[in-house]
């Protein structure tokens, strides 16, 4: 980012009263949807200049380099914007074959079967093992 | 929804102070991530009753019933939820094969190259056909 002109790209973005976007995060070889997460302005810029996807905890109120700690860092192929702006989907490599903290290969496990949140994928590896200290 | 029991799924979700949660919504045939939109709890239970997604929308503060006017209803197949309960995943059949309100398949035409967003995917039918009075 050496020049002001290059910044251009992140004022398109309809970001939300609290500076966000919404961000999808697909895996680039088999589609599957991993995990929605949320940047800020500098998380974006980041994610470009690194390649690597850089988030903002909403939680813990900080950048968040996804696999700063599991290992599991998303190389971002691609990203692309929503016709109203509002919304990022980023196709990433998954480092591990594991997006999410419990272990899993994406966030999204719960199904919806006669009005309960089933989980229905297994947990590939102990989340005390990819959070050892 | 006979049973006050039958809303219990509806209380597993983390929605926002605002009474919505993030929906991304991908092709079931083809995997490809259509939009991304809002429910609120109306919505995502009309959505199970119905089976074709009905979203809250945050510009007209309404529900929307994704179709009513263009005809592109989606067929929900499946509904997901993520780790942390705010995030919801739906795989729909899209009729008519045009997700985005500009006659595109998808939503998420904007590819960024070189700093800029560049729009990458066809029109397949022209907005002024779709949205005829």
């Amino acid at each position: 980012m050496n020049h002001a002109s290059d910044n251009q790209w992140l004022s398109k973005i309809n970001w939300s009263d609290t500076g966000l976007v919404a961000v999808i995060v697909q895996d680039i070889h088999s589609g599957v949807v991993l995990m929605m997460a949320w940047m800020n302005r500098e998380a974006l810029a980041r994610t470009l200049e690194t390649g690597e996807a850089v988030y903002w905890s909403r939680s813990r109120k900080k950048l968040w380099h996804k696999g700063e700690q599991s290992g599991h860092i998303q190389k971002v192929h691609e990203i692309r914007l929503d016709c109203d702006g509002d919304a990022v989907l980023i196709k990433v490599e998954q480092e591990g074959g594991i997006a999410c903290h419990t272990g899993r290969r994406d966030c999204f496990f719960l199904r919806l079967e006669d009005h309960q949140w089933v989980a229905t994928e297994p947990v590939l590896k102990d989340p005390a093992e990819i959070y050892h200290a």
